[in-house]
C-alpha cells in the first residue's frame, strides 16, 4: 500500500525537467502532431497546469528566476549570461543548489546552466556548457541518459535535487546552421550528423504543424515549425530516457517531478516578449504521494517564481532569511494545489524583463490575471528589439520580406506594429485572448488599468525593482530619502 | 647632473592621480577664483594637456578604461560597479596592476576602486572603499596621506605603480547629505563633521565662482559651484601631500605622475555626457626625466585610453596579447609627445557610453577631432537620463524649478532640448564650441559627415563594439557569419 511505501521510502528527492525555449507542442496540451508520448505519459501521472507563466522570456534570466525564486530585477541576472552580454546574479543571492546543499542535500545539473556567478549556484554534480560541449550534454539524449544515471547512482543515501536542463527545442541556425535551423539533424546518423544511439528521429510535414495564431502561415514558418518539432520529439524521448533512470535507480516512490520550460518559443510573440506566447510555460508536476492529484488539470495561476518555494516546501527547508529584510520571495508553494484545487482564485502573476541581449534593453514590467494582462513597455519609444538568433530565423526573415516585397504576411500583426508599442498595453483576454486589442485607455477599462497598475506598483516595491519609477522619473531610496524612498518627477514627457 | 641622478636611480616608478569628477577648476587651466596651488606646482613640472578627453564620462566605466586601456564596450564595465547595477569587466581581460604585477612591480591603489571583479583589478595593496569608508580613503587627506607612506615605505627595492584615486570632488548630497552638497564640511572640525588635521578648509563666495557656459547663472548654482571649488581645494592639499611623500621616500626623481579625472563634473552637460563638459579633462604629466618637456602645453589630442599605453611604455613591458588577435589597445603613448610636440597632429579621440545606472540606458558613441565632434545617440527617441545623484543636486532641481514655474532658466539649453537628442549630432567646434548648433544635416558639411562616421565605425569594428550595427540593425557574427560579421538591416524605422 501507499501506506507503506512511504514507510520504507521516507527520502524525498526532487527533479527538475526544463526544455529550452519549449511551448506546448504536446499531446497533453492537445497538440495533435508533435509525438511526445513520454511527455504525456508524464502528464498523465502529473498534475497538469494551464496557467503557468515564466516571470522573464529569456534564458538566463528565466534560468536564474527558477533557481532563486526572484525576478531578474531582484537577482541581478538582467539579461543573457554569456559573453559580452555578461549578466550575473548578485554575489548575495542564494539559489536552490546553495540552500540545499546547506541541508544535506545532493545537488546536480546536466545540460544548460547559463547562469553565474558559480558561488550562487554551487551545484555539487555539474555537466554543463562550462565543461562540456552544450550539443552533448544538452541534445544527446544518450549522453544526458548516461549523466542522470551517473548522478543518481553516486552517494544515493542523501535525498537528492537534480536539474536536467535540456538545450532541445532551442534554434541552431544562429551557432550550428550545420545541423539545420533547430539542430534537427544534429545527431541523426547521417554524415558530419554525428550519431545519437538512442535518438529516433521524427519528421514532420510543414503541411501538417498544427501553427500557432502567432506564426504566419507561410510555407517558410511552416517548415520552420516542422524543424521545431523534431527537436521537441527529441527532447521527449530524452525525457523518457531520464525518467526510465529515475525509476531503474529505485527513486520513482519518493521523487517530485517538475517539467516546464523556460521561455516562450522562438517565434514572434513568443521568446523576449511578454505576450502570452512567451510568458506562458508549459508545466507538469508529478507527486510521488499517491493522494496527490494526477492527470488533472489545475487553472490555478502559476509562475516559475513558485518552483523555489514548492521546492523548499517538498524538502521542508525555510527560505534563509540571515537578520535581513530583503530579499524577500514573492511566490508559494504549489504543494497545496496538488492536494486540492482552490474554490476561488483571484491570483495574478508577475513578470519582470529587461535586457535579453546586452543591446537589446527593453525593460517591460507585467501582471497578469486570469481575465487581464497589464504590460509596461518602459522603453517604449525605440523599437521593440530582435535578437541575433530569431533574426536569422526562416520565419523572421520570411516576415522581412513579405514586408519588403510588399506581399501578404498571413500574419496577425505588421511588423511596424510588432516594432513599436504603447507605453503601457492592457488586454481583456476574455475576449482578446491574442493580445491585439490595447484597452489601456479606454474608459471602460479605466479602473481595470488603475487596480492592476497598482498591484504592479506594489510588487515592484516589495521586489526592490531599480526601474520602479522609470522612465519618467528618479527613484531615490538613499541619504534623506533611505528611510522614505520616493519616484521624484524628471518633467521628462 | 641628470645623467648622474639616472645612474643612481634607474628605478622606474609610476603614480597616476586620479580626481572623481573634477574638472578644469585649477589655475593652470586658468580658473582664477578655485585656489588649487599643489596642482598648479605640479602644472609647472608637467606638460599640460588642453586635448585630453575621457572616453566614458562615467565613474565605473573610465576607471575600467583607464586601468585596462580598453573602452567600456572592449571590457565589459559598461555601467556602475556598485550596488544594483553590478557591472563587471570580462574575466579574461588584463588590467595595469595585473599586466605590471607579472613584471615585478608593486601595485597600490588608495582610494576608489569602483572596478570589478577583483581578479581583473589585483593590487597588492589596496585601501578603497572595499574595506574602508569611502569617506576616509577617498576624502580624509591625512588619511590618504599616511597610506601612501605606508605604501612607500613598504618593500621598496621594487619598481612600483600606485594609483591614488581621490573621491574629491565627487558630489555628497545623495548618500550623505549631512556633509553638505560636495562634502565641503566633512571634516572640517564643525561639530558632527569630524577633523582632517591636514585640511585648510577655504569657502568661497557664489559671487565669486567662474560659472562653466554650460551651467545656469542662478544663485542655486553658483552656490553649487562655490561648494564644489572647497572640495577641490581639499583635493588640491591632497595631491600636495601625496607629491610630499613621494619626494620624502626618495622617488621624486623616477617617478612618472600624471594627474587627470574620470569624467567631466556633475553639472548639466558634464558627467554621463558626451559633450565637451562631460569628455574633456584635465591633464598633466610631470616626468622625471630632465630632458622631457616642463611647464608646457600641449594641444595633441589624447585620449585617457592613452594611459596604458603611456605607462607599459614607461615600464618597458609589452601588452600581453596571449596568440589572441582581440582585444587590441587602440591609444597610443604619450611618452613622446612629452619629448616634442608633432608637427602635424590629426589625431582623434573616441568615446564610448552605455549605461550609468542599469536604468540609464542610453548608449552613445562619439568621435572628438581638434575641429569637430561626431555623436551617436543610439537610444535617442527616450529621453536622456538622470542620475540620482545629479537629480537632487541644488543646479538641477534649479533648472527642473525654474522650468516648471516659467521663470528665465539663464542657461544655455532648455530641458526638453537636454532630453531629447538627434540620432547624429554633429558640431563645428570652431564656430560653436559649445555644441549647440548640430550641422550632422546640413549640406555643406555632408562630406565631414561621412568621414566621421566612417572613422567612427571603423573604431567600433576594431574594438569590437556589441553595439556596431544598433539600433537599426542586428549583428550577426557567429554560424554562418564567423568569418564574416554584418550588419543586417531590421527595417524597424
Ligand atoms: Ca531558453
Ligand atoms: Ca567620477
Ligand atoms: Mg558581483
Ligand atoms: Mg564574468
Amino acid at each position: 500500500t501507499s501506506y507503506c511505501k512511504h514507510l520504507h521510502t521516507p527520502k524525498k528527492n526532487a527533479l527538475l525537467i526544463i526544455a529550452d525555449d519549449g511551448g506546448f507542442e504536446m499531446g497533453t496540451y492537445r497538440n495533435k502532431i508533435c509525438q511526445t508520448p513520454n511527455l504525456d505519459g508524464l502528464g498523465k501521472k502529473s498534475l497538469i497546469f494551464n496557467n503557468a507563466y515564466t516571470s522573464v522570456s529569456s534564458c538566463s534570466p528565466s534560468r536564474s528566476a527558477i533557481l532563486t525564486g526572484l525576478p531578474i530585477h531582484q537577482n541581478g541576472m538582467y539579461g543573457l549570461h554569456q559573453g559580452v552580454h555578461h549578466f550575473n546574479s548578485f554575489d548575495n543571492i542564494k539559489s536552490l543548489p546553495g540552500i540545499l546543499a546547506e541541508h544535506g542535500i545532493r545537488t546536480g545539473i546536466i545540460g544548460k546552466k547559463h547562469v553565474g556567478p558559480s558561488k550562487v549556484y554551487p551545484f555539487s554534480f555539474a555537466e554543463t556548457e562550462e565543461n562540456n560541449s552544450i550539443l552533448q550534454v544538452g541534445r544527446n539524449i544518450t549522453k544526458i541518459k548516461l549523466l542522470v544515471q551517473e548522478f543518481l547512482t553516486q552517494n544515493s543515501s542523501d535525498p537528492f535535487f537534480l536539474y536536467v536542463a535540456f538545450h532541445d527545442p532551442h534554434r541552431c541556425g544562429h551557432i550550428n546552421p550545420e545541423y539545420g535551423n533547430f539542430c534537427e539533424k544534429f545527431g541523426n546518423g547521417e554524415p558530419g550528423m554525428g550519431l545519437i544511439e538512442d535518438w529516433h528521429p521524427i519528421y514532420y510535414e510543414p503541411n501538417q504543424v498544427q501553427l500557432p495564431y502567432f506564426v504566419q502561415d507561410t510555407p517558410a514558418a511552416r517548415q520552420d515549425v516542422a524543424a521545431q518539432y523534431t527537436t521537441i520529439s527529441r527532447l521527449d524521448q530524452g525525457v523518457g530516457l531520464v525518467l526510465q533512470e529515475l525509476k531503474a535507480a529505485g527513486f520513482e516512490n519518493n521523487t517530485l517531478i517538475i517539467y516546464s520550460s523556460d521561455n516562450g518559443i522562438p517565434f514572434p510573440s513568443g521568446r523576449t516578449n511578454l505576450y502570452d506566447p512567451g510568458m506562458a510555460e508549459p508545466m507538469l508536476i508529478s507527486s510521488p504521494r499517491p493522494e496527490d492529484r494526477h492527470n488533472e488539470v489545475t487553472y490555478s495561476m502559476t509562475s516559475l517564481l513558485d518552483i523555489v518555494p514548492t521546492l523548499l516546501d517538498w524538502f521542508k527547508i525555510p527560505y534563509p532569511h540571515e537578520n535581513e529584510i530583503k530579499p524577500i520571495l514573492t511566490g508559494k508553494s504549489l504543494l497545496p494545489l496538488l492536494v486540492k484545487e482552490p474554490a476561488h482564485d483571484t491570483g495574478a502573476v508577475f513578470a519582470s524583463h529587461s535586457h535579453h541581449e546586452i543591446t537589446m534593453y527593453y525593460p517591460m514590467r507585467a501582471v497578469r490575471t486570469k481575465r487581464y494582462k497589464l504590460i509596461h513597455n518602459i522603453n517604449y519609444k525605440m523599437p521593440f528589439p530582435i535578437d541575433q538568433d530569431f533574426y536569422i530565423s526562416p520565419s523572421f526573415q520570411d516576415l522581412l520580406n513579405r514586408t519588403r516585397s510588399k506581399q501578404p504576411l498571413n500574419w496577425y500583426k505588421t511588423l511596424k506594429s510588432y516594432y513599436y508599442r504603447d507605453e503601457w498595453e492592457l488586454y481583456d483576454l476574455k475576449r482578446d485572448a491574442d493580445e491585439v486589442n490595447n484597452v489601456a485607455f479606454k474608459p471602460a477599462y479605466k479602473d481595470v488599468f488603475l487596480e492592476l497598475k497598482t498591484k504592479l506598483n506594489e510588487w515592484q516595491k516589495a521586489t526592490a525593482d531599480p526601474w520602479l519609477c522609470a522612465p519618467g522619473g528618479v527613484l531615490e531610496a538613499s541619504g534623506s530619502f533611505k528611510k522614505h524612498p520616493q519616484c521624484l518627477p524628471l518633467d521628462n514627457f
